[in-house]
């Protein structure tokens, strides 16, 4: 067939109903994600990546996608369309400005970036490329988030008045993750954005505190009390100091308190219990596996941006909302070390 | 383009990719089934179907679908490959068979039928046309049951010494439902299955009591205490008597102790609330509205089926296993009626 | 002073103000009873009994009483008025009855005998010597019982419809007590007598199944359902198979669901977690120690039992009551031998 | 009897005995230290005082004491020898002082006091007329707290690394008692008091910032992090701006991570759920009215006032420690006001 024969375009089209995809990364989220393209209806995972070859070669022939160890060459190939990036925050910003020259729509594992400056430049070399960029705010996709999410709209909540979220793990991880990333960058992340999109209202200015004595190469924890631009106040709490027989290995909640009315979550009960030398649970909401595959958010994250790839949907998420995270945690490790409140900067 | 041209061949293969879907039944359940598949990645939402024509009207216009109100006139359709059933269960042998007949693939909600005839019925059709049946067990796709069935392995839990299950709903759905159902097969279809699921054995005999003074047209509770074939002993715990203000409007549990370990759910606590003039709860697990579009395990089950359906792979669940639980609940029938204990016929 | 003197006679009256205690049986829940009477205003604690003598003259010199071990001895002193049974339930007959005849207030540990003769020969003995008679029914001093009692009401929740009552403990305290007792009379009564209790009737008819495979000397499990005199169903889950990592070492729950309105509780949070290997709990309602003390539902229950004795007031629960739960357990052991359904003879 | 009879002296000893109380303040709180005392086995409730005359003889003529208008007229009667002083806020100090001076052993309703002067006046009054005084710190008497106190010892927890506490409540209560008290002395006081008894250190070095849109006279809530002497880090959560609708009508937690372990309390599940045209709560905990009485918490505290005053034992709360709180109120409420962060004054 010729290129241009009907025929050619037909196998184009059929090409093309799927999204070819490759993943950049394959710690403990980037093997996930490769997993549940792997397993996707449209998507199909043609390349995987990591600096470490041998885990590379095992999990592209676990999921018959092609092994690199330099994610430059697999942004080379003109046939994959989409990347997801799970590289540690600090490597984000190289590897994003390169998969967006590259013209690939990119969903890069949260957060944008390390720091303010490098979440710029992503922005500007997506921006340059024309591509699509989507964050991966998980929460977006967590029932109970987006649950809060709806009940505070202005007109069943009126004015926010003050939000709290916590967000926390096990000492372990702390340890494990060591220097890769922090505890802003790794947990508050995830926070600063869904505060900010469910108070539908920036933060402006922060306090913090924070301790490190465990000695994970982490922060053990940060708390904070913030403002938001439309006069709510908020606070957060962060930790990852607890010992690591914490049930479920995490608690995390958020709440919003209103003018009319209120809404909160709670993580701790997931619903799941197993009782042996002592009383146990499992995740039922993250990415729990059952039934042999990958469900729950991110399953469900990852299927939206293979969707909108493909049907060129928007995200729920505009890139811009995950950027305004940043300088907030910028604000937080700046207060944390001065021990002063710190103005956001815009 | 002629049948046989290489141009129609891949038209087809195009085409193929996508499983070409109808949906009959637009209640509760089948216009959430409609919704599911309009929004799915591989499934082409054809034709739905409701003896009321003006309801079928408006759901087929709003997704894209072409309305029937017989469902005869949507099976004769050659193009449509699968079809979901969710009718009232009375009405599941005759469009069942007629859906095996007509050749296609069928996603019938559950209970399979609504009594043990007529479940035998439903499966001597499927097997003579030689068409795929899957029962819509939603249990087996939520991420707490199948902890809990994960958790009971033979290695991990030992013997099965003895199981409980609850499933209580709200008085109205009961009003609602009116004799189109019964408190067996409406809900108890779901706990039977799930109990001989996880204890990898059949329930042998049973004894029930049951309570009908609400006058809603069906049961208000039934309670019963049955033996399996492992030696196990379990205890069913059914009602629809709560009044509407129950959290969430239902309640249910399981739980399953071995020699060794044991595992239970409790679905008491979604982990989100609202509060207003009071503390309220919301679906996070079932089929949470999020984001616009249905998601959690119902959507996870239907996706199953597509899937499935698409690629050849075998459903998760036998619908012989599906067909195991009708003559319990035809023994529970009986037991509840006679208040002596009954042993299963099978 | 000779004992008709003015000062005699007011001494006596300074005596007379505190009730003078003896507890016979030094066990678990014995050794706590002398505790709470040492500790308590208006109690002196002034003998103690245990046929093992050397532990009851350890715990009467901890707490200043003296040490007995032949039970008839401590009933033998004309100073005590009033006295704790703890004794394992196939001795209570015996014990209540000799301190019964010897005019002794008696606060009998539940269940209020292991049958229903041995019952009615203690209320026979009680009411041929006029003494007074409490059962330890501990959940008539649980404020969680008693708020579903108090919600319950006729005029509050109309006729009954269901109630379920759940008790599972951990099979060490099975393997610990041993044949003792059993799982009727050392779980099952609990929750008969607060059935009956929040009913407002009693059980009529009764169908039982049980398990023994754990090899503990006692029964692993019990599954019920039964039958009330006002129509209402009940079910019953007895469990002691529990592996002993569970949260807390027990699980209990009630609920009653009547024609107006529901009420149910459940003892699974207990509202504290400590968190090192795993997370666990402790207890903060039975008869939780804190401050050096043991409080609760515990140190109420004896509270009203010396102010009741003091004063003269009526115990809040007659003993007839407590009686009417003994057939009940006699009626579920014959069903679980039998596999019948067995009517309640009163 | 002449005075110095032996008869009069041991008609003395009896009356000794007992303790003879009055209640100072007989609003929410007040009216139950009276109900508590009017049935405790040790204790008389001799007089009630309120300055609403008819207040006070309608609880007066209801529990059998002697009604007051003027709390000068209750301290000068020489019989009573404790009283319970549960006036607002800032009333404290005029009354507790006079009560000081009259010699009368004081349980004062927490606060101590309204600010850090007037708490001073109090404790030099209380230490110079050589009376004893008792804060009425029910936390110290809740199991909850208690238990996670007795988890903390620093041979279990290790090093404190950082706590959070929270007391939520409804917005109809701020309005209630509108200017009568503060969001930090009246919630605040008691998390300030159990977070320094439970990190075994006192906090330094305070941040807040809050908000008062509700117009209920208070403010709606307040967000602080903490420093304490130890090193550890601290937030605080307080909020009077919740629906009414919220279940039990309050949320408090309290949770410590240390260098070994961690412990933490949440009394949103009081285990107790009634359903009628919503589901709501009841309390089991702080001063459930059950059996006719009040039980629980308060009560216990109580009966420890009670107990400790008739035997001379020590109160399991030196003053001082309740004193040690105010301070940190008063840097609360310095911060919240200037937006920067407060060295607390001691």
């Amino acid at each position: 067939m010729t290129e241009n024969s009907p025929a050619a375009r037909l196998e184009a089209r059929i090409a093309d109903r799927r999204a070819r995809i490759g993943v950049i990364g394959l710690g403990y989220f980037g093997s996930r994600h490769a997993r549940i393209y792997a397993d996707h209806p449209i998507a199909d995972l043609v390349a995987v990546c990591d600096r470490d070859a041998a885990r590379a070669d095992e999990i592209g022939r676990s999921l018959g996608a092609q092994p690199y160890s330099d994610f430059r060459e697999l942004l080379a190939r003109p046939d994959i369309e989409a990347v997801s990036i799970c590289l540690p925050d600090r490597l984000h910003v190289e590897a994003a400005v390169a998969a967006a020259e590259a013209g690939k729509a990119i969903l890069l594992e949260k957060p944008l970036a390390h720091d303010t400056p490098s979440a710029r430049k992503i922005v500007e070399a997506v921006e340059k490329a024309g591509v699509r960029l989507m964050i991966g705010h998980i929460l977006r996709f967590d029932p109970r988030y987006v649950q809060v999410y709806e009940a505070a709209t202005p007109e069943k909540l009126g004015e926010p008045i003050h939000l709290r979220a916590k967000r926390n793990g096990i000492r372990s991880v702390a340890a494990r993750l060591g220097p890769a990333t922090s505890i802003l960058f790794y947990m508050g992340v995830h926070d600063v954005d869904a505060m900010q999109w469910i108070a539908r209202s920036r933060i402006s200015r922060v306090y913090a505190q924070k301790r490190q004595v465990l000695g994970t190469g982490n922060e053990d924890a940060l708390y904070a009390v913030v403002n938001f631009e439309n006069g709510a106040i908020g606070q957060i709490d962060y930790s990852w100091a607890w010992p690591d027989g914490l049930m479920n290995g995490y608690r995390c909640a958020l709440e919003i308190v209103g003018t009319q009315s209120a809404a909160y979550l709670d993580c701790t009960d997931q619903g799941f219990y197993a009782v042996g030398e002592a009383t146990t649970g499992a995740d039922t909401h993250l990415w729990p596996e059952i039934n042999g595959r990958i469900t729950g958010d991110l399953a469900d994250e990852l299927n939206h941006f293979v969707v909108a790839v493909r049907t060129g949907r928007p995200f729920i998420q505009r890139y811009q909302e995950a950027f305004d995270a940043i300088p907030v945690l910028d604000a937080l490790a700046r207060s944390a070390e001065t021990g002063q409140p710190v103005d956001v900067a815009r």
